[in-house]
């Protein structure tokens, strides 16, 4: 057989983006569809298949595509699906998006996943965690995302939607209001919107003076606090500060859970340099159980923001091929593989 | 062969507890030595080989061993080892406990976890959590412990030492001192000392009367706040409802890690029925991130307490024959067969 490629697609609230990617994680080519531009499902999965098999042709890969991987918010490996995801188009019911996704490409396997999730088998198959069996990735974009990998594999939990570390609980008395209905999750504090939010707290409650009090109030970004405390701004650092301590606590509990060689950050947030890293680490080191001090990780991704996405759907695809290479199972009904230790399966670093 | 065995030793504080454990979970024959006895340690091990070796004499067991199964507090799966365990009388060194066992049994294989480790395995292996891939235990006993159960397997983490939700913190601001020297832990809180400690808060700060304060103060336990709550001493019951409100508090975010089946609690405090479970629930399930609600029972562990300590500890018996079965294969440099999906080794379960 000619060289082997996955497909990787990224489902996003606005656009959808799709590669081709061989097995040392290069993206061939890649390309996007607007993920609002249909109303109705199956015409996004035509115009989806439509435009994907057109990316196919021009590198001449139609036929070496193993598997499909997708990331998409709300997404279940175990079914599929995607399960009541209201940043998407379609309603606000369960999209069979694996079923639809193979059937449009004749039978490849498809598996899928939550972004956060298809992030973290990016990172394991191609980034920073290769080699590594323990380690959690967390999403620092406008909102916080997780995936968690322990013993070499991803954590689904007992109803494929484990790692929602975004929303464990860091304020239980008067802590903000959360997207999620909730207050006081790590997402309102340590997202994008949660450090433009802590500068509008500070900004109001405080009287001294900041670069910050130049924007209006209410379209400040956490790049415009990033601005001003690369420039010296004294509040904007102490939002940083009070951003990468909360962060620090957070990751320290989740220490006690899994102890993980590295936890990964990937997003904007991310790339805030020490600004955030030093008072995180700092934090985090601080709040460690004795037993775990000095001995987990906090690095940052190494895949390139732009493929990333694609990239981490992609990892999935390879799995994928493993899970559904059997004819005869159909997704609907197909248990999930994981299961019992070491119950024989093959792997897609078995075969690789 | 006739059939197999293994042997279950539990080392507490206070007692060695060993026992002869059957295929189906039937404890055959078990006893006890003095933890604090000898404070060589090599003393220790001769004692315990020569009382052990007594018992599998009355029982007809000799030759049947399979494997040993030990936990022990801060034992190493990994490495075999008790590192640094204060509550034990050998010093706050390294102690090569699976190595030293396995040599005074003429090489049966052994393995060795925590002990909260140990009650998971236990609860898999014979009791409320046979069938289930993904589960948590809980044992609330003077302190907090845990076992993490992820696709079948325990989590050991990257050191051996993942599963410290005892320590995960609770209250960030003015949290109580801890043992380990943190402050806010679960464990100050929701272990029977920490009920205890609750006690004494609410009797110096509140007047109203209650029959705790027919007791010394300082001398209150969980069992003493136990009957006044049974007896219908209001104070008594608000202490169970804050112990169970911050217990409750705590699972939810718990779940919100590896979404597991069922959380399985285990210990004196999870005897206190509906005083402990009624507010536990009821915060568990307020608390939980949508997408969890209704989904993870908290149920109560299904072992005999007076057999589980053994149980859990023969339950790592019979994985402890599948890690060391290859006898070229030393203890001290041997790597965790724990590793990518479903790496082709047996478990307990397949031949069983």
């Amino acid at each position: 057989m000619s060289k082997p490629y996955v497909l990787g697609i990224d489902i996003g609230g606005t656009n959808t983006v799709f590669g081709i990617v061989d097995a040392r994680g290069q993206v061939v080519a890649s390309d996007s569809i607007k993920t609002r531009k249909h109303s109705n499902f199956d015409d996004y999965i035509a115009e989806l298949h439509h435009e994907v098999t057109r990316m196919l042709r021009l590198n001449d890969a139609e036929d070496k595509i193993q598997g499909i991987g997708i990331g998409a918010p709300n997404a279940n490996y175990y079914t599929g699906e995607i399960q009541n995801a209201p940043n998407l188009p379609w309603g606000n019911g369960i999209l069979p998006i694996a079923e639809k996704v193979s059937k449009a490409f004749g039978g490849i396997p498809v598996a899928v996943t939550n972004d956060a999730n298809a992030a973290a088998l990016g990172e394991m198959t191609y980034g920073a965690a290769r080699g590594m069996k323990d380690f959690i990735m967390i999403t620092l974009g406008t909102g916080v995302g997780s995936g968690i990998v322990v013993n070499g594999q991803l954590v689904y939990g007992h109803d494929g939607f484990a790692g929602e570390l975004g929303h464990v609980v860091m304020k239980r008395n008067n802590g903000r209001m959360c997207g999620c209905g909730r207050t006081g999750c790590l997402e309102a504090y340590c997202s994008a919107t949660g450090v433009a939010r802590t500068a509008r707290e500070f900004l109001e409650i405080r009287t001294d003076p900041s670069l910050l009090r130049n924007i209006d109030i209410d379209a400040i970004t956490s790049k415009d606090v990033y601005d001003a405390a690369i420039a010296g701004d004294k509040l904007a650092k102490e939002i940083f500060e009070y951003t990468g301590k909360i962060l620090g606590e957070a990751l320290a509990d989740m220490v006690a859970f899994s102890s993980p060689q590295a936890i990964i950050l990937f997003g904007g947030l991310a790339k805030s340099g020490e600004l955030l890293m030093r008072p995180l680490r700092e934090t985090f080191e601080a709040s460690l159980f004795p037993i775990f001090k000095g001995k987990t990780k906090i690095i940052l991704s190494e895949l390139k923001e732009s493929d990333a996405a694609v990239l981490g759907a992609s990892a999935l695809g390879w799995e994928a091929k493993f899970r559904y290479e059997v004819p005869s199972v159909s997704f609907a009904t197909q248990t999930p593989t994981v299961s019992v230790p070491a119950s024989g399966a093959a792997t897609p670093k078995d075969e690789a």
